[in-house]
């Protein structure tokens, strides 16, 4: 193998293939990054076992000014050679084997000498045909992400709902996730004519995925076979094992009715929420801030008999309804408004012990998060 | 207690106080900052211990726009109060206290209510005479402990190394850090006049002290007195521990002749030993790397029979004297030359096993750092 190319193009592949790379991991050969060089140019893959990431930089690609002298393929300690790379003195870096075991990195005055690991070591990526079950913009695909995972549980006790249900049913395409204290769903009509599908994506290989996509206004393909889930971009094959078993029904757990209806400004509310969280915090094993509801006044509150009280006044856009106290974790609505990127959100209850759901006022009702409320007597 | 105060003046002298204040203190009321509201204006305390900070909004500053309505002192969580206040909707932020336990803190529509702790039961602070025994610029002090801090020991084997050596004698003000393995010494020629002193102050003071520094253009006093050194300028008063029991004497350890000597620019060395070290980090217990120099070439190696090697070719702005190979740490050789702000350093070699010299081209020999090689053989 032997190739030179401009350095900052090769950086940032590393760094997306990055991503996939546990430095933690038990199995030698993911410690490494695997380099393919062929004739149409330069694979870089990396995989932890849960997900894998192809990068592919064209020969033909301008920025990166390749020379591909000798077509080849090796495995390099990941971090190490990101690190070296990142560090080298020159706008370019040739890359070249020396030797059966070694492989020389050049750039400027720096001469880094690597022993290498065989390509014919590293496993196989998953196969998965390439079925296109559904396109869309990177930037809502990102979107979609930041709106859901925050939601999905982060413990082991039920695998499945560290996931994020993806379905596709009736023209409509659903996202959901839940951690059965509070949910999140997006919903994005899609054209006709798209096979059903239905499968839960971790949660974690979602947020590794943002992570990885370099290019907001190009369009990903999002394929699956059996236990796999593929998304596709021009340059990257992101690969991730889908999560076994049955996710629950979610859309009955949506109230469709409610008896007291605020709508308010949604960094406002924030802020308020955030204020009364500190001093929830600061008391021990209670989390919780309390909601008061009437037609004069709306105070959001949090007391500790050791440390004080907290009380904001906070003015509703609209109000209509029942008045009501309800008492609930403020974590979980100060992660559901930072999810919005709309200016107004509608909060709807039905009881002080039912969840409530939360809708962005602007962007025509995709998006609903439901809270459960914590009963407090 | 009752007073009105531009809330980000507030937070700036809580940001400063906040610097002397340990969470993790077994002593409650450290856990607190100190108000004291005087007609002249507001004093914020904190201690650790080992060192304390009072900082000083007079009444009379125009952007604090302060209204002291009644003098009185408490003390209250410092890490909850900082952060309420810092959150606080409102750009002005009212405290008064509204029971002999609680203190309300109003801004906008939030309204806090906090238990209080009495100032009473605070801590005195340390009573240092002001005997103005140094007053320098903050900038050139900030500078100083950039220079010299780092090379002060971490390890309480010997605790006296933990600190820096401050000397006035002979019109040199002198500071000097050595952990053993490397020393680093700045010196100012003083007017004359001013008293003798010596005195070790724990290096992690002399940072926290950094910190704490608002404002550059700014003169600082220093005064000493028993086991206590204070640092003042015209809003803080810093006191620290000084530690107890004699500071080696480092002028010894200086050589005043040369063998070798080579000449390079700051910033290109230090990519060089950054990526020499990448090497180095990667080989397991040992962390060298190998300085190589002749009229021909100078080169920078490393390498692990694991994992590889690099050399790294210098190209030296002067350089004369014998051949040498010497061996060294290459963190001590990247702290040294990170703390010089100078664009060339002249280095100068005795021999493989005895310790080399960094001097910075450009300031008059002001300030010489000292690392110790390893022997390799």
């Amino acid at each position: 193998m032997k190739f030179t190319i401009d350095r900052q193009t090769l950086v940032a592949g590393l760094n997306t293939v990055s991503t996939s790379i546990d430095s933690k991991t038990t199995i030698p050969i993911l410690n490494g990054i695997k380099l393919t060089l062929t004739t149409e140019g330069l694979y870089l893959t990396g995989s932890n076992g849960e997900i894998s990431i192809e990068w592919f930089i064209p020969s033909t690609d301008n920025k990166a000014k390749m020379i591909i002298q000798e077509t080849g393929a090796l495995v390099l300690p990941a971090g190490f050679f990101s690190s070296i790379v990142k560090s080298l003195p020159d706008a370019m870096v040739t890359v070249e084997t020396t030797s059966d075991s070694q492989v020389t990195i050049t750039s400027g005055t720096s001469i880094f000498n690597l022993n290498y690991l065989n390509a014919s070591d590293y496993p196989q990526l998953p196969v998965v045909e390439q079925n296109n079950l559904l396109q869309m913009p990177v930037q809502l695909l990102n979107e979609l992400i930041k709106e859901t995972t925050f939601a999905a549980s982060r413990q082991e006790t039920r695998p499945i709902l560290t996931g994020v249900h993806f379905t596709f049913a009736n023209g409509e395409f659903k996202a959901v996730a839940t951690d059965s204290h509070r949910l999140s769903q997006r919903i994005l009509p899609m054209e006709e004519g798209l096979k059903e599908f239905d499968m839960v994506i971790p949660a974690k290989s979602l947020l590794d995925l943002a992570k990885s996509f370099q290019n907001d206004s190009e369009f990903v393909e999002i394929s699956s076979m059996e236990n796999q889930v593929l998304f596709k971009t021009p340059r990257m094959s992101f690969y991730s094992r889908l999560l076994e078993g049955n996710y629950p029904n979610t859309d009955r757990l949506i109230p469709e009715s409610y008896e007291t209806s605020a709508t308010f400004n949604v960094r406002e509310l924030l802020s308020s929420v955030e204020r009364a969280s500190l001093m929830a915090h600061e008391t021990a094993n209670i989390n919780l801030v309390r909601l008061h509801l009437n037609e004069d006044e709306i105070t959001l509150t949090s007391q500790s008999p050791e440390i004080g009280n907290v009380e904001e006044t906070l003015t509703p856009i609209q109000y209509e309804g029942r008045d009501l106290t309800i008492a609930f974790n403020p974590d979980y609505m100060k992660a559901a408004l930072k999810a919005f990127k709309g200016e107004e959100v509608r909060i709807q209850f039905i009881s002080p012990v039912r969840p409530f759901t939360l809708i962005p006022e602007e962007s025509d009702q995709n998006i609903v998060q439901l809270i459960t409320p914590v009963r407090t007597n």
